[in-house]
């Protein structure tokens, strides 16, 4: 990160197009895409004659290659005009101080970085559209809840057994790796020596093409083999250890409750279900949203924003009747054109494809309208906030990717000069997370649904003798009641049995049991007519990582001016750009400061944030340094506005056009501007051309 | 918190005078007055006379008590016209879900609290304002810097060492109790026991008054002769221990970084303090703000939000120049009126008294304009989202109670059911932070200033002896050249002292050391012209708990009805209200559905909250629904509504005023209000009113 390292430059893709035009190109890919299709195809027959996990994994991790080979092919001759340098930028982001390294001066720690103000207003102004596009307009219901959370929550997710990756360490200096990255790196190493045999190489490749797939042991013997050292200092590597990606404190001064900071926001929001279905008059579908802090230990971060171990997530949590996903709003939505690279055109080595989202969505590509609905909101979100079409691709989860509780999945991918990063991850986690949690809780995360008509059924129900048990545990037999009316059926079934068997039954209470004997309660099933059914609903889920978006934007809106290299920029939207505006006197001539000072006064009026700059520095190069932080628009103040009808310059930052504008209307033109009430090109039409030429450096 | 508790009957004040009119009450309180004033003049005079640390604190705690009757006595003589019931505003709080206990389904967790939907937005929209009325108004730098924490930074701040409580444990159970909370109830118990001579009732006073001065030794002194036991279980408990409030994390896989979640935001604006100078182009006086979330490890949680164990904070640091504490903006303050409660009027037993900023700035009252500014502006502040002016004071911190890094201290305090509580610090920490950071890294966080004309001056430096030290140091030699030349004054005396009497220095260097001998380094002072000074600014720091903030407003606005006490609502300012409107189709009239879309529509272009609710109740009960969750306005679309031209009923929350306007005026109307761009009066000197009476509750 930062000035150390040597520029690099990175192709840019003007265009990445989906239907490769140039038959040239088609003909050097013909090849590759066969590969992966044939290698697709054995998957699919493996998975359906049944065969053994480890030889669908090792086929699936090879498919991965395969793809690997030839996403980079279609990458590499895709038509390009300019090249992007990555140092330039982050230089640029490190001297305007839009994010760096926390704790910088103190040696700092990998995988945190602070905001400074340009960074802050950006993330801010990213948030702010994020609330009105999904939680205002959608009416959501936004909450905020704790980031300490107790073991018990994160062992009923799954994340305290399953959120781990696999390492091992530096027996001496105790530097840790991650296990898959140091054989891979190893590997190629050893591949690459003069003296390897052809049958070595192709021994290592192998292993890198199932390392994916491989278990805890399989790579320990690998380490063993191999006899692998640290790649820093030579030193012996320890076994491989499974490293739990979470923060782990106590929370209160006894030292006993364990806890966590969450690894998700989502949680909070399951916990909060039965509130927030009530808040929703007990009404299904609705959606919960929550903005905040997640924290993940990465064993190692890296690649700027895009890995790090504390980061700001939006995500939604669409709740639903499991046998209802479509979406009254679908249809305003239909047409919204978005590429699609399906688990299937990945396997059959095919390029992803533009597709009407209600296209996708009828033809059963997408699973239903609700999935379908929230990738057209995330896609046009994502374009609203600055992120280029032809950058932004929805890749589908093949079934072996997904996560442990997701049922389908389509992650939101931009293109930058890392590859194809995933910013937003679009899963249905089905049932999963409230069956979880009302397991583990005994409360039932569960709605009602009245029925279209009552249905007369059998009910199994537990029948308390209330006096035995008023009399057995006194002040306890109320809570002991309640316990027996929420039992499941598998519950019930387990008491019968129990008392047939041994005539009593421990009911599990609070943290502690009570034991019932015959006498107290039975089992029966009767007939009964109901009015509602129970369901436990269906969870959509949008997850945001704002940080790899805000990443992806700088990135793609990173700009050099043509003809001056030096003079960078970022061409991010008003929507999102940190301030609106600047207000730039020509000279430090003393009467313009009331113009200043005025226009100053009447853009916090209209709350448009801006800067004035009335540093010494000539206006080229002032423009120069407005236009670093993304300023789309300057008004300067100069001695025609002195005169009367008073009037100042408006420039456009990308174009670099000037029109005069009445000093009247300025304000509201630059806010109806800021707020995307307008577009430039209107303001075009509507004021004459400023002609003085912008002189490009000084 | 919440239902179990029995309703307690607060008393409310409508008006807290500050100039008692009553002389009657006044009588009564003359004596109490009195006793404080000897009080806080034997403290004076203890200080003033030199007398020892400890009789000092006696004193002081002393006058701390006898404060503390006074101003209960104070509140009790007040003129009051209602009462407050807390119990009811909980469960209203709980049953809206405004807020509530995390991880409740888990059995929760003290000191943690879930923001629900109206939560949330209440703490969005007051950040928002928060974000408008300082950073956008003053250009404020903002930052957004990360929560883990390694060790040394909160060493070098002092966190470390001394944010911590003192505790003690039940040896059985682990239960931990803040100690000084457990020695003054044990002996309010003692002292209150029948067969309490007076003897005894005395001296358990005297131990309670002097508690807050007492050491640890002290204090498990006092544990032990009274054989203190666990107030819940009766079983022994150990010596006292002192408990840091941070939670400690480890950063990285390795388990070698220590940390902790940062508990306040602003020492990451210190660490960042040069990248700020820098942005702000090495210019003083600037401002940095954060907005964020701060983690203490309280031993024992409780009020509500009040004491919590993570909170959001909104802090600004502002850095100047130390002889130039002036503010340019302090003339537009000047004016405000505001209650302050002075460190000398405390020790007198006098009250509180209402002043303009500018007289107690230009008395010396208040120390300096920029503190006065800030105070103006937390105190408008305040008031714009809802604390009402006479529930405000601003108390200034007695030289004994100050933290370790202030050196004045002003506190914004509200009044609630719980008393006063301290809701935003306004504190000057002087040099203090950049200082510490400064001596731990050793990067000097300091501005520098151009000279008004340029200064000859002596100049002490290190001279290093290149060769020498290349020599004997090799690769270091360069690091030992630069640390020599960041000596400070002090260090460089030491150096020459310790070459004088030893013939060597040892330099710090990273984490080792270097040995300089008398031929590598010597210490000169010469004459220089400088232009420039070197200045550790000084900081003056606003800091809001926005939850604390919250919570005071929520029982300021909460409201029961005339005449219905059941009818429980809040009345929060629209600027701040979770949602500034409702839509309430009269009844079920499928014809009122295309007004209701139509309407709601147009609130969300003019980006306008709101909620419609077509549920079944009645007009009126669905009144009572939208008031209690705080919002100000509802607009019913009636029969009329249906007629031409077009028209709808808006109803106003707090005086149930009902006006009609037409349907093509309606969304900019309640745009308007909403962003308190205009009035309800002035919407009412124009519309006509709506004359069906609101049956007041169904
Ligand atoms: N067959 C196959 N072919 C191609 N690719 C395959 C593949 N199989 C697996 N992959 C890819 O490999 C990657 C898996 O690596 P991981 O390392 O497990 O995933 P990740 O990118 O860190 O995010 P994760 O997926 O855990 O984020 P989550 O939704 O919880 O969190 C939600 C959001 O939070 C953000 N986020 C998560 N971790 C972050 C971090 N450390 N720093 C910043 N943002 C982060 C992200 O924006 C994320 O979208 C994925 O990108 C996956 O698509
Ligand atoms: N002689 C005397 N006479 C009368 N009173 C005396 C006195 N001597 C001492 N006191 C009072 O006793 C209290 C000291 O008790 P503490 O327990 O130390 O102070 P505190 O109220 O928890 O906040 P603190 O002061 O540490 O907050 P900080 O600025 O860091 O943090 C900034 C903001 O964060 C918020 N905050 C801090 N801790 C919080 C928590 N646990 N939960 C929610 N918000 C919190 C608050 O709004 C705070 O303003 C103070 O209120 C003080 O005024």
């Amino acid at each position: 990160w930062g000035t150390k390292k040597s520029h690099r430059e990175v192709k840019l893709y003007d265009l990445y197009q989906t239907q490769m035009a140039d038959p040239a190109v088609e003909t050097v890919l013909a090849p590759l895409r066969q590969a992966v299709k044939q290698q697709g195809d054995l998957v699919r027959q493996l998975k359906a004659s049944g065969a053994p996990e480890l030889d669908v994994k090792t086929a699936v991790a090879e498919l991965k290659t395969r793809k690997k080979v030839l996403e980079d092919k279609e990458l590499e001759l895709m038509p390009q005009s300019s090249t992007f340098d990555r140092s330039k930028m982050e230089d640029l982001l490190k001297r305007r101080f839009f994010y760096d390294q926390s704790f910088a001066i103190y040696g700092g720690i990998s995988g945190q970085y602070d905001f400074g103000p340009m960074g802050c207003a950006l993330k801010t102004n990213m948030l702010a559209a994020w609330r009105q596009f999904f939680i205002l307009e959608e009416q959501m219901l936004e909450v905020d809840c704790s980031i300490l959370t107790p073991d018990c929550v994160l062992q009923a997710s799954g994340h305290v057994e399953r959120f781990a990756d696999l390492m091992t360490k530096d027996v001496k200096s105790g530097e840790c790796f991650r296990l898959d990255h140091l054989i891979k790196n190893s590997l190629e190493k050893v591949a690459a020596e003069k003296n390897a045999t052809a049958e070595l190489k192709a021994e290592c490749q192998e292993i890198c093409v199932k390392l994916d797939g491989m278990s805890k042991e399989e790579m320990a013997e690998i380490l063993r083999r191999f006899n692998m050292k640290s790649p820093t200092t030579g030193n012996d590597l320890t076994d491989p250890i499974e490293f739990n990606l979470m923060f782990a404190t106590q929370i209160g001064p006894t030292g006993l409750i364990k806890g966590f900071l969450r690894p998700e926001t989502a949680q909070g929001i399951f916990v909060n279900f039965k509130r927030l279905l009530e808040f929703n008059q007990g009404r299904l579908p609705f959606a919960a949203a929550q903005i905040g802090n997640a924290f993940r230990n990465e064993i190692s971060p890296r690649s700027g924003l895009i890995r790090v171990r504390e980061f700001t997530m939006a995500e939604i949590e669409h709740f639903c009747d499991p046998r209802e996903k479509n979406h009254p709003k679908f249809v305003d939505v239909k047409d919204t054109h978005m590429m699609l690279y399906s688990a299937c055109n990945q396997m059959d080595g095919q390029s992803s494809r533009t597709l009407a989202i209600g296209e996708a969505v009828a033809t059963g590509l997408v699973a239903n309208e609700t999935l379908g609905y929230f990738m057209a909101r995330i896609h046009q979100f994502l374009l609203k906030v600055g992120i280029r079409p032809d950058r932004l691709r929805f890749r589908q989860h093949m079934s072996n990717e997904m996560a442990h509780y997701a049922c389908d999945c389509w992650d939101a991918e931009c293109l930058t000069s890392y590859g194809w990063i995933e910013c937003v991850g679009c899963a249905d986690r089905s049932a999963f997370d409230l069956t979880q949690h009302t397991n583990a809780t005994r409360v039932r995360l569960a709605a009602e649904k009245r029925l279209p008509e009552p249905k007369t059924m059998d009910v199994t129900e537990a029948i308390p003798n209330r006096p035995a048990i008023g009399k057995a545990f006194k002040k306890d037999a109320k809570a002991i009641v309640e316990a027996l009316a929420t039992l499941s059926i598998s519950d019930l079934q387990s008491l019968e049995n129990s008392l047939n068997e041994s005539g009593c039954f421990e009911l599990p209470l609070g943290s502690g049991s009570a034991t019932l004997s015959k006498d107290m309660v039975s089992v029966r099933t009767a007939s009964k007519t109901v009015h509602v059914e129970e369901i436990i609903p269906s969870v959509i889920e949008p997850s945001f990582g704002i940080g790899r978006i805000m990443y992806a934007l700088l990135e793609q809106s990173f700009r050099q001016r043509e003809g001056d290299e030096q003079r960078c920029y970022f061409s991010l939207p008003p929507v999102v750009a940190p301030l609106k505006c600047s207000i730039l006197p020509l000279s430090n001539n003393p009467e313009f400061g009331r113009f200043v000072k005025r226009i100053s006064t009447e853009l916090t009026g209209s709350d448009v944030s801006h800067k004035v700059d009335d540093s010494s520095g000539s206006i080229g190069r002032r423009y120069a340094r407005t236009d670093e932080i993304a300023i789309p628009y300057g008004i300067t103040v100069d001695f025609d506005t002195l005169k009367e009808p008073h009037s100042v310059t408006l420039r456009e930052r990308d174009s670099m056009g000037q029109l005069r504008i009445p000093l009247a209307d300025i304000a509201e033109v630059v806010r109806r501007l800021a707020v995307g009430k307008c577009l430039w090109t209107e303001i075009e039409a509507k004021y004459p051309k400023f002609e003085q030429q912008e002189s490009s450096a000084k």
